[in-house]
């Protein structure tokens, strides 16, 4: 490829290192359609002749079918899958072969195919995440009434129900597609024709292949069109920040499904057992959900770590941004599905929710603000005679609702029985219709309007 | 204030490792702001008095006036900013005080106070960073049609002008200001009347108290708005790939003020000398530019490891996106206005980047491209002739527009004398005018259609 | 300092990023103990005068004395810490001040200030995790029969002793100890002599220095000393590690602590309420442990970044060195005695975690071995035979232990009463006793052993 | 393996995220080795009969000679290396093979396995690290008199060695060496026995295996042996950093080959070239070794994040430790090996170097000293001076050694011509005699150091 120059061959060693095709050849699909799109373009603008162009786009065909079909001969020896490309379509049409690269260099082809590469990619997220928002609600909206206690700190807090909680998940993976959509519309733009780092002085129409691949218009400054990989690092940040709510969904399937817990359990095929241990019924997906969200926010840390301080334009560093990059998609994808598969068929158990909220005086809140309702105080006085009344209720191991109305009115003398009222599970459920409350009124709301929203 | 429930006090450890009084501080305005936003809504709805409503509204103003004056009594025995200002309410203002935090929790107060506070910061970094467009499209202009070498590998590789190589940047920063503005459109949000988790039973108006504040709209969940912070996470990549790109732009400046370069002097402003050698012109603020995007980067590092598998609702490891996030934004912003006070300073020598373009044979592209437009060659015939064309100048210590005529004959005899017009570092930069591309008229171009688009 | 050279001042901006002295400050101690150092190494070397050497020695005394007090002027507008001893220096000795830096740079001088101070951090993260090990001996101790579940995946495994879980900690602890000690013996050298990175042509006595300051040995390469900085990335190494052992044993903390749970309850003084919800007692600390542990190996990842591709010698990047490591220190120390003062405080509910060994079949294990040991099953057909006893047993809503024999003979007619020996959690426990295992004779054996080891 | 329990078999996407086969049968070797160990331990305890432990024995050699020929029937249905193993050894010898797993469960014995597979890696880093030594060590000696310009801040400061400068890398080494030898005898414990977490009621002799593996000594808490994961974190903080220090000598390699320095040709067997610019010569592998140190330090991260705040014992996030720790250690080999060819075969430029010596006034500092010495001025009045010598010069455009007399005598009277003795390179370069300096003598005398210390 560059033999005109070196007297020696490359050390093995430095082979090794060099050697990109067995990770870019998952480009190939992409680099065919842009060599396409750049070929169709020189042969418009008279750059090549209309033969060679035919010529051309004949054998990018044929080698699309190769690679669809399996049968393409990779080579090692030609270290990436452009140069590939290009040699097996040299032995397929001769010479002409060598017209294809005129007016585009390796920097400028490689950003293409990258980022039609990651354009899927966004979609592909995209509509694995839609899927997972319609598991979402059709599960949120199964449990719309079903009490379970609220944690903060892992503490039982107020009451509320499990499909107000599944909402909340809702809202986050609605965002996490905002920012995919926003990552699409911000990297789809062309590179081609930038060539090196300085464009070209052939005649080429950087408009017309734009157009051809989709994208909204050809980048602007030819240097920044090489070396630019925000793209990368935008589309890292997206995945890096749905994984992480994934993994908060992850933790809470393994938390629940605790016989600590026992809120759900989970499909026998989505669990595991042990080699030693006959009884157990392990969470192993949620775990291994959990884990990846580490790395897909480390792929995001490396490449932060080699963009920085890295000169213009091109420098081989940038090779090493598509493992990371194919990486974190894998990842991400079988993330999302796997918790769609895994919350689409665990099993809610009910009771055992409703049982857990009767530990930690979860309508405690509920008293203090029913004194100040119903008694004018200010809430900060409310809320020290309702300590004094969990503390005393603990003490006698009851709940609040068991607490004798005498002794209530021992903390507060204007304490009367319409306490009792509000001190129930239900009652505090009901009571919680401010707007994205948790009452089973309001949740059932929210997901008319998210139906409404998503089309579904 | 919560001491209906504990019969000993806080472990000075305790204490110590809980205390945010230092750092959250910094949200006082807004924190300020939200109470009185809530406080006008709870009067409008009924849920406190008139009166009561006036006298918040009033303490709140005058302790506005105090932390703005420096006279405000914080008191690190009330950890937090929202403790400290409700405390001095209930002193300014007595029991009616205690009202305010009706329907409310610090997990809603925290939450809008911090999305505010978000708010703010994103259109400050955004104000910096038009400042720094600015420069950057004022120093390419300038340079237009000043010569300097491209380099690939930090290897010659084409000539450019510099202005091109500066309008490189003005790309990044304007996608940067992208997601400046997306994070912003997408945070804008109100969590307030979301109370501790469940939404509360008071009839309370979110929209109203939302509109007050700018936000686009109330939350829709209440778990998710007290628990989520993947708004500081989009914050603080949105920050990080800026920081990347000022790094490689920051490096830049550090390779061409080296002797090695001497492409630009930075300002005496903007240099540092030595303790022990005395002749050193230091590029510190470019190092220490560099060095911000390590900590950027590993801050968004830290939130996004915080938050992984954090389970739903708030968590006390919360706490810690305060510092983190101040970190963010103080480093970023500084290091934007760094960098547009070093540009602006700077002093370009010209000489020294046509000098430069004398090595590493930099027309040996266009060399190639002629013997494709003039000759027919197939771009890699072409490669291949114009790589024993360098080996034969590096031989014999010449540039390539010095190699004799017989000599490039010898290579391929199609050659004529023509060839020698497309060698010159003029040449080769004029013929570069696709779109994007480095010459001189096409990069004028392109900073007029900048001027127009940014108003400038 | 290097007035000579520049015309003009520095720039607010450019003082602002370059500005070290509120971070650098706490290096004064170690920086007054080299400058003591190298101010009698110069004297004994006959590089300065005796009368000098006496009057350095006493002005350097005198500033210690002002730091100490809190009295010592310092001065924003010089930078750093170095130049402001040296500033005051002069101020109180007049001009044999300027002798002082003979012979070094700020670069050596920075260095061993830095070897000096990180020697005594870990010298206190050392002492304050053998307090930690002592206090989990002891809970260890009392807790040696105390029979809690032993989990995997969260998922109930076998019955094992709270004390056995404790030394499960005091191993990783021990581990982290030793880290602390290599690290230290590896930074054990002296930068102080290497000037700013050549050495000097004074004829100096590096050894005598070193020794002076507790050092091993002079560093070996001038460069290296003054370029060096894996000292700190080790030291953030070991505490990164060290932190995510402290995280582990803060997330069962926050798990045991959850009602869910309820092994054990928070003393008062380590615990938190809540502004809304009166019942609240919440784990603050160990969620404040959680996300430190975070932060720190965050610092750890921004070290590494701004150290990745760094030329040497000295680079201003180096100087973002200190707030990381100073950050890292303080979170690893607050974060062990906070530990430690949790652990020590908190009370074992061991009748919850009794009855917890209930749930979850715990001793299937020990049916599966008993049918090894017994009947000389194969394990993989015992694990399957057992693997159907659970089955039944969940089907049938019993405890392992309470199968009818028939049942279990129905499963492999071998079956005799004796199982039921081997199915109650104390003669689960006390079968384990192989080394290290879970049996209350182990656990006491290995207590005893690690009291022996550690001198307590 | 686990069907006993379950109705019904796995999802395809959860075994899709379980598998780990590809990942670890690169543990097959160790797996082996253990499971041999462990079995010649049952059959000299009499847990297992000589027969069944003979035939375990021969099953396993058997099985080793098909993994070693490539010969072994992988079946990715079995989930991973140690299922397939054990359904191979039932192929080969029936029932026998379920007594192998007596005593032992998958969580201590996949950590014995990846103790004994990170001990070779390990000892693989040293011995390429060692060899990397000897070649800094023969280039250094070679140009232990090869003056160039010294750097901080990548400014010209003083005049070293070339052989000085890559001293510094040795001690880097060095050191990172040490850290590797820690490493190896902090991990070197035997897991095996531990079983799941408990121990075991079987009579096991846990030293005897531990002795048969080469290993110091048992693990002595069960839980600690199957959940540990520090010996993985210390294994790629060790790697890191000296990936770190890897990535420095990289980023050297690829300024000192860029035209702008000229310091050294890279070997054309470590030279790459342009696909469009003919004339280029990249230094691609030191940049793919600056990136793979990004990658390095991310699997730290990524690791430390997926331990953090992970509850004892064993979780299935554990098995994502593999794909990382290998990711680290073959990077990190790689990395050492490249360097290595790199180092041995490039080509210093030594007149560039000295001509690069002539800019940037690089003995300033020499001058400066001769001031304190012959003048006996205060340090810091002699950089005042030569900072006003070296504005002079560089207004005349001249270098320090050229500037007349009477100039020097201007800015002090007491200068006379015995300075220009100093001003020259030579003379700098031999007068840095202090120990670690840059004098070629004491260049030469370090290097007759390490090659005693290393046996060279």
């Amino acid at each position: 490829m560059w033999g005109g120059r070196f007297a020696t061959g490359s050390d093995a060693l430095m082979q090794a290192i060099n050697l990109s095709l067995p990770v870019d050849k998952r480009l190939a699909r992409h680099d065919l359609a842009a060599s396409q799109a750049h070929a169709a373009m020189l042969t418009a603008c008279g750059i090549i002749s209309p033969a060679d162009g035919a010529a051309i786009a004949q054998g990018l065909e044929k080698i699309a079918q190769e690679i669809e079909s399996g049968t393409f001969p990779y080579d090692e020896g030609l270290e990436d899958i452009h140069m590939n490309v290009e040699a097996r379509l040299k032995t397929l049409i001769g010479a002409a072969a060598g017209r294809l690269h005129t007016a585009r260099s390796r920097n400028d082809q490689v950003a293409t195919d990258f980022r039609l590469w990651t354009r899927d990619a966004l979609d592909a997220l995209d509509e694995a995440s839609a899927a997972l928002l319609a598991t979402l609600l059709r599960r949120a909206e199964a449990e719309a009434a079903t009490p379970m206690p609220g944690f903060t700190h892992l503490q039982p807090a107020q009451p509320v129900t499990l499909g107000h909680h599944l909402l909340a998940y809702v809202e986050m993976l609605h965002r996490d597609r905002g920012r995919l959509h926003d990552a699409r519309q911000r990297l789809n733009e062309s590179p081609l024709g930038a060539a090196a780092l300085a464009g070209t002085g052939f005649a080429i129409d950087r408009e017309m292949s734009a157009q051809a691949l989709g994208f909204a218009r050809p980048m602007g400054n030819a240097m920044d069109a090489v070396s630019a990989r925000d793209f990368l690092l935008e589309f890292m940040s997206a995945s890096a920040i749905m994984m992480t709510h994934l993994s908060r969904l992850a933790e809470e399937l393994v938390l629940w499904s605790s016989p600590a817990f026992g809120f759900i359990q989970l499909a026998d095929a989505w669990s595991t057992g042990s080699s030693i241990m006959p009884q157990k019924r392990n969470p192993d997906a949620a775990e291994l959900v959990r884990a990846k969200a580490s790395q897909v926010a480390a792929a995001l840390t490396a490449l932060l770590s080699i963009l920085k301080a890295l000169p213009l334009s091109y420098a081989k560093d940038l090779q090493d941004d598509k493992p990371l990059t194919f990486d974190v998609f894998d990842k991400t994808l079988l993330s999302i599905r796997v918790m769609d598969g895994m919350l689409g068929s665990l099993q809610v158990q009910r009771d055992a929710m409703r049982d857990a909220c009767q530990l930690g005086y979860l309508t405690a809140t509920d008293l203090a603000d029913w004194l100040v309702r119903e008694l004018q105080l200010p809430f900060r006085e409310a809320h020290e005679i309702t300590g004094k009344a969990v503390a005393l209720a603990e003490a006698k191991g009851l709940e609040l609702a068991a607490v004798p109305l005498q002794d209530l009115q021992a903390l507060h003398a204007g304490i009367h029985s319409g306490v009792y009222e509000v001190l129930s599970l239900e009652a505090s459920l009901n009571s919680r219709r401010s707007y994205g409350g948790t009452a089973p009124a309001e949740v059932k709301n929210r997901i008319a309007q998210w139906k409404t929203e998503l089309g579904i």
